[in-house]
């Protein structure tokens, strides 16, 4: 558990959304990506050694449509960068924490992400990245 | 704005919270502090150069007794670190950001802290903070 590699903030209106943080943190976007098979697009903003992304969805039924469908926009989830992806879900699963995918997937900004589900994470949607190298 | 400095994240119980964020970071939180003047009993948890703030409210009237009221637990706000916090507001407000204390008022952990409006911020309450010394 090395440091908060990103939060992930789920919008409707990318563009508008980057004009905000734009604003905000001082600085555009150095990124915007998208992620086909999650059915979103995102942006990212740099916060020291820290990440803010943008998602927004494109394909009118990814999970963060269906996200926004019930809640505001907002934080959605929390991402921790890990050396070893494989060992912290094993020390994980052993304390107790639920997946919602336990085998290490490709995600956005070329990494390798997990997450745990809320219901063991006090409600928080908490992923877990490794740089894919 | 340097860093993440830390998330806030609301909870009820903040013994039972405690223990369920020393078993995901793996280690037990360093300090534990009571803000009178907020109403909250705090804790916080090293994550690299980041932190994590639970915040549980003990005065039946405090702003996370409020949020908790209408929001589920989770993050209540996000802390960005700056090294001069009376510069950030005036940027922040020729940007056209909105505060809802512009003075800064003493927080938790020793920090001068302001909070922009969420409705200026993309739903995000934003807290500003800068070591007291």
């Amino acid at each position: 558990m090395n440091k908060i590699e990103h939060l992930g903030i789920a919008v409707k209106d990318i563009d508008k959304s980057n004009e905000v943080f734009s604003r905000l943190l001082g600085e555009p976007a150095y990124k915007e990506e998208v992620v086909d098979s999650e059915g979103v697009k995102t942006s990212f903003f740099k916060l020291g050694e820290n990440k803010i992304e943008l998602l927004a969805g494109i394909s009118g039924d990814s999970a963060i449509e269906k996200y926004l469908s019930k809640n505001r926009e907002g934080i959605h989830h929390v991402a921790i960068a890990v050396d070893d992806i494989y060992a912290e879900i094993d020390r994980l699963k052993k304390e107790g924490f639920q997946f919602i995918n336990e085998i290490p997937k490709k995600g956005a900004d070329n990494k390798l992400i997990v997450f745990i589900h809320p219901k063991s994470a006090n409600g928080l949607l908490v992923e877990l990245c490794q740089d894919a190298g």
